[in-house]
């Protein structure tokens, strides 16, 4: 069985080397059903399907790139510490790339990595990204890329997640049970997973508790604390004021408590406030903060283990699977019922 | 006065060539006496000084590297938006390195940077750091360091600075006149320069009002949250308890607060508290906290803009200048007078 050549899987499989090459490394050109042939009969033979066996040798950067949208988000600088307490265990360097929500630096930032520069990717998503190209191209460079947190679905390769949609659902029904009948949801994107998750989540709990979700009760926000500070002010002072507010990230905490502070409004007595946040000041704050808190430094750790074992063990592929680690519920003054 | 090289200079002045060569980039191992000698007679005969003239050729990574602390305080995640925004501007990418106030981390990273990874650093160095022998080096790799907010006095480089010693001062006048006569500095280190104006500025305003500053008062702090939890636990439930804090950085506000929530110390009553932060939460705390105010986007941005002049104008040498941008003193309720 030596010399399991991928000459020998296209021979065997009536397929082109390029095609078995580009199904071997995962190519979204190449159908599911083929990639499966492809993969049995490579199993069948003994082939190792490494994807990155011709750069394994030249890797010598032994840098990984965190590509996320910013650090002024307590859940992305305490992923960060989770990735470097893995990379600096297995001896690797951490760059940071700042997207600053932005799709167009995020796709800048992919492509220069093709010439080598990383060794491989933990990507989170900005909240402009609606297609995934970026992230194919990148890979089929032979660099492996985690995400994490905002993660793209149907992007083939580990994916360290928490539970959105359970945590919108939590987060909601909490709501519910303190009195609350009109509650507003703050997203940041249409497009993003992980707020959409969320309000999926929250749509959820409300259809069960026989509440009418109206699409005024969705509020986007912008990427800019001018805007939002008016978007949700304007929110507040409406005539059919919403008596609780799910922010479904953490910068939008700070304006909703600046907002109600301007309008006189009282938290919790006539608005309540969760917020998924893993803000340190959050136990702190007037009134202290209910919170949806994630594992941040978990979710870090994970993400930078799978792309080392991705980088280091030849036989390890980045499966298409998740690893879901659950956030918690903390429940402070900010949804007290008076 | 065609071709004024460095063979030349060295000759009429009876030096060796690798002196002048030295000399001419600054280096730390070359008298200030010499220095002078060479640069005033390579004015006299028009050579022109420029220190990465070799490597200005090969630079083609267009890339910044950020060298921080940590990312989980608000001065940086601010300052690390302003050196984007030039950055951006100018075409140049940035990398962020965290150091954990990690000497050992900084001086490995600063070694990294000598293959040519980046065309330049921007440094705020560690708590830990009390050498400059790394930054010399990577310097004479031909790769210019500007030195921001955490700066090393004795590198001749360009530093951009806040005023520490005077907001110490501020903030120390500010609490006496609120009427306190007890007050605790905590610091996080005794090399860190920042840190220790503050405490220069705040002896000074301490002795101004004949108010004996005693050892105790000063408070170090470790780089571990439980820790410094402890540290600040034993101060506050002393026998001689401060009646104000100054915490010198940002990280030590939530702990302090968390401290006097425990003992149910409350604050302003009991004692008064100033933070050096730039906490967007600041006046949504409870109580609101009083902050000295950093420009940290102008810090940023100011400190990017000298490092790419430096990279991209020949004749532009970093001269052993701070650019000084004042903070301000936000007095909210943390410091109210009962």
């Amino acid at each position: 069985m030596a010399n399991i050549t991928i000459k020998k899987l296209a021979q065997e499989l009536n397929l082109s080397v390029g095609t078995v090459s580009k199904a071997l490394i995962d190519s979204h050109e190449i159908s599911i059903e083929t990639k499966r042939k492809v993969r049995e009969l490579a199993a069948k033979l003994n082939y190792v399907p490494n994807p990155y066996a011709s750069s394994l040798r030249k890797r010598k950067s032994k840098t990984i790139a965190v590509v996320i949208p910013e650090v002024a988000d307590s859940f992305f600088s305490r992923a960060i510490n989770g990735i470097e307490a893995v990379a600096q265990e297995k001896d690797y360097h951490v760059l940071i790339y700042l997207t600053h929500e932005s799709f167009e630096r995020e796709k800048g930032m992919l492509g220069d990595f093709k010439s080598g520069r990383v060794d491989g990717v933990l990507l989170s998503v900005s909240a402009e990204t609606a297609e995934n190209d970026h992230i194919y191209a990148v890979r089929e460079n032979g660099i492996p890329v985690v995400l994490f947190d905002r993660v793209r679905e149907e992007v083939e390769t580990a994916k360290v997640v928490t539970n959105d949609f359970e945590s919108g659902y939590i987060a909601t029904k909490h709501l519910i049970e303190q009195g609350c009948a009109n509650i507003a949801y703050l997203s940041i994107s249409k497009s993003l997973l992980i707020t959409n998750k969320r309000m999926e989540g929250y749509k959820k709990a409300l259809e069960e508790c026989g509440i009418v979700c109206e699409e005024s009760d969705i509020i986007f926000c912008a990427n800019d604390e001018a805007k939002n500070f008016e978007i949700i002010k304007k929110v507040m002072s409406s005539e059919r004021r919403p008596d609780a507010v799910i922010a479904s990230v953490e910068k939008l905490t700070t304006t909703v408590y600046l907002v109600c502070n301007e309008l006189n409004i009282v938290i919790p007595r006539d608005v309540k406030v969760v917020s998924f946040s893993n803000l340190a000041a959050a136990s702190i704050l007037n009134p202290s903060l209910t919170t949806i808190t994630q594992p941040a430094f978990e979710m870090g750790k994970a993400a930078a283990s799978l792309l080392c074992k991705a980088l280091e063990k030849r036989n390890f592929v980045l499966n298409d699977e998740s690893i879901m680690l659950p956030s918690v519920l903390n429940v402070r003054n900010s949804t007290a019922k008076l």
